[in-house]
């Protein structure tokens, strides 16, 4: 290789990234290395501070360095209302929406038994437990709608059939702004047995 | 936001790196966090050793941590030929092709008047200075085919016309498996004008 050994096992390291392939890396080090080696500290910093501080809400599972998270500790959420989600990504996404105030469990992966991924690593005991013992009035499944995220959602909501809690899914149809000529076939299927009433 | 202030400015300072924007810095943060933090950390490390101790070759200019670069250092290359590029990821490129046996000297840019770049920045005194006491016979100037990788080509030409070396640019044309109905005009153009005797 042309890189000195240093450089290139930085390039190596940020391979770890997702989405990153020995090109990008590569360019991604030599602009740290020319121009950027303030924020290259506080990169180093940042991942550090965060990977030795960041754990799992004990309420909620999602990433956070508190013992419970922000949403979780709030008084302004809504209490009665759950909404299940794969991941903490989802959970930022949801509250970029800005139309949900109730809290969140975060499932932290799905279902899928051929990976060894069981009801115990996703968290659903704890799911079920939290729902047993608060005052919990409506479940909203928001896992992802691919075959897993389906499956999670099936198990989820006939272990949940047993406790007094409306079990609900998230809508599928078209997306806002998508043209139906782009839209695969199973959604537009979806689309249109589950349409409602105009107005 | 959703997210905690030790993830919120890990995703922030992941933002520094060419090509990622919030939302891949999101991405890489919660699977460094979930997946990946020895990883993580590895990265980090690399991060302080890169940033603290790699330089610029005192000949060539490249990045490399040791005084002199291995390139520069070896014996084996070819020490008559000389080889300008605009940065050490060219160095890389070119080496990879496995094709030229020469040393390197690396600009770490290109002249750009109105950016206040102009020799100085770009270490064309060095240069010429090294033409000058070494036994170099060729310069080839492989600095890009843009416009001000052009400009840097044709000033280096001009002030090395009065020392004895024979001053080259890398040939212009249509790349190879490139289809001609894929390439620009002036790439043809230049291919068109600088076409060769077949066999």
């Amino acid at each position: 290789m042309s890189h000195s050994p240093l450089v290139q096992s930085l390039i190596q390291s940020l391979c770890c990234l997702p989405g990153v392939g020995p090109k990008s890396a590569q360019r991604m080090a030599l602009q740290i290395l020319e121009k950027k080696r303030d924020a290259g500290l506080e990169l180093a910093e940042s991942l550090i501070q965060a990977i030795e501080k960041v754990g799992h809400c004990a309420q909620c599972r999602t990433l956070t360095e508190q013992a419970i998270c922000d949403i979780c500790a709030s008084m302004q959420r809504d209490s009665t209302l759950l909404c299940v989600v794969e991941n903490p990504m989802d959970v930022s996404a949801i509250e970029q929406s800005g139309e949900y105030r109730g809290k969140y469990f975060v499932l932290l992966g799905h279902l899928s038994p051929l990976d060894g991924i069981g009801p115990e690593q996703v968290g659903i005991p704890t799911l079920i437990d939290l729902v047993a013992r608060s005052d919990i009035e409506e479940v909203i499944l928001a896992t992802s709608t691919t075959v897993e995220g389906e499956a999670t959602a099936y198990y989820l909501s006939e272990h949940l059939a047993s406790h007094e809690v409306t079990v609900s899914r998230i809508a599928y149809g078209v997306p806002l702004g998508g043209e139906l000529e782009y839209v695969d076939g199973g959604t537009i299927a979806r689309a249109l047995s589950g349409r409602g009433k105009f107005r």
